[in-house]
């Protein structure tokens, strides 16, 4: 089923003069999105704009703008991380230079409000409006992301609010935009918006999860990466709440900067106070209480059973293990 | 005159929320901002939406917008350009670093779309089409600029379509929001965005006439910046066009990354190359033809003479020599 969104999107994406343009503004563009994503964004809104019962026809310039303000984050977050690889592949900033990096960030940026000139009058208004306030929540989250780095004095509250912002309001846009070029009611589309943020947490938190707990081969990317990293996620703040003051003490040294023993050492060790303080357990159960909440405000949502199965269809799939 | 509208537009900033917050995303924001600028394209917004008789209220979101969008290209261009000093402060990626740079830019630039919330309906389309077609010029009017840097074919018609994108077409979409602000028609808007291409071109050309010719005080950044710099500005293209193989060889080997030599005999020997072969006087005479277009297009366009003048004094005091 889902094939079929991501199949109607692709085809839009291909049909848009920006995958074809060659100048040097555009290519680091054209190479980021052509980098094989899941394109869960654009698809949720396509999706969500089925179970309105609009059209996915006009649907796909919203969706089109989602995915290109996601892209334009991952451009700029990636060299803010100094990240080498993105999708498996080199980042901008390391195939081409920073400055290219920062330059065709912005004119993504621009690009997917660009976007959003397809829809007139209310419509418009609604979509560009929420499109604001997300990219502002979105690089509040950052920053905060960047505060945390530096800051002790981080709980579990303050991580989800972090990735609140980061990852789970665009989700919830993706979601609510759909709804809107639906003409969806108020109501349904703020629902839909709940429900967006409940998957967009739950996603974050997984993502967190198969970084210690997955296998490299599905999760495509090194397992350990965040220990590495020295990120604490949420499995972090629930170990350190619930260890021994020595294994707190453990945490504390591995996750300060200036560790430069064995990283395989670390890895091992942190994921055993993980598993051991029953961090992994929690993480796993918290997870599988969004999703739960999720498929609740499925229910909540005025649109047909055969719709609502779609959406919870996605959860199962996507989001559950 | 111009004082009423820049007072104008400096209470409306001031009055903004913008400028009370006090979180790291939105200080680096507020910090360039109130910087000592000159507000030459947010003043510009006011005037031409006077000049249609429109309310100045009306137009001040679209004034901040401009701003707003203007610093953000600052912020971004600086740390492409790694410059320290910026209206003879830090730059933001030298008081903070070049991720704050990065992210707050982002921050302004949505902000800048966020200030055309104001408007509703069709005047709220017509700026945002202007904004988007604006924005995405400019930024590749940088990426020529960053081209030209590498390449030894650029041509005085390329330069001229290099600071139209990059500099006149904000000049232009600044007034021309003002007029659209005013419900001015079709064809006077199109006017005054013409006219404002014409000044803007004026404008660039006077600034790297300066940064030659002028004096440190009034101009306020060190005398010959451009030269030391290796940019190739309208007066190198046209004294290499115009001198002899002997002096293009002179400019060619102090235009070279790879010259090493006395920074204050390149400027000099310059400078003179640039006043013998006529480029000093070609380039004041350039000045001054597209004054006196800019003049011509004031007076194509149809409101009071009383306010003719209004455009037709800011050129004199603003552009002019």
């Amino acid at each position: 089923m889902i094939d079929f969104y991501r199949k109607s999107f692709l085809n839009y994406l291909d049909s848009q003069n920006l995958t074809k343009s060659k100048s040097n503004l555009y290519e680091p563009i054209n190479y980021l999105l052509n980098l094989e994503g899941k394109r869960f964004r654009p698809i949720l809104t396509l999706i969500s704009a089925d179970c309105f019962g609009g059209k996915i026809k006009d649907s796909l310039p919203a969706a089109l703008s989602v995915e290109l303000f996601h892209n334009f984050t991952l451009m700029h977050d990636d060299i803010m991380d100094s990240a080498p690889l993105r999708r498996g592949k080199a980042t901008v900033h390391e195939k081409w230079n920073v400055n290219a990096a920062i330059l065709s960030g912005d004119a993504m940026l621009i690009k997917s409000y660009e976007s959003l000139q397809y829809y007139k009058k209310e419509l418009h208004i609604l979509l560009f409006e929420l499109l604001n306030k997300t990219a502002l929540e979105v690089c509040e989250g950052q920053q905060l992301d960047i505060n945390f780095e530096t800051n002790e004095k981080v709980n579990l509250e303050d991580y989800i609010r972090m990735i609140k912002l980061k990852t789970a309001v665009l989700i919830a846009c993706s979601l609510k935009m759909g709804a809107i070029t639906a003409r969806a009611s108020k109501i349904d589309s703020q629902l839909i918006y709940d429900f967006g943020i409940i998957i967009g947490l739950a996603f974050q938190i997984k993502d967190d999860f198969l970084d210690i707990y997955g296998d490299l081969k599905s999760f495509g990317k090194k397992i350990g990466g965040d220990i590495i990293e020295n990120k604490k996620t949420i499995l972090f703040h629930n170990a350190y709440m619930n260890t021994s003051s020595e294994n707190k003490a453990i945490l504390k040294k591995y996750f300060s900067n200036s560790y430069e023993g064995n990283i395989e050492t670390k890895i091992k060790t942190v994921k055993q106070i993980y598993t051991d303080s029953g961090a992994k357990s929690d993480t796993k159960n918290l997870i599988k209480d969004y999703l739960e909440q999720a498929k609740r405000k499925v229910n909540e949502i005025s649109i047909q059973d055969k719709k609502k199965k779609i959406l919870i269809d996605f959860v199962d799939n996507y989001i559950s293990f």
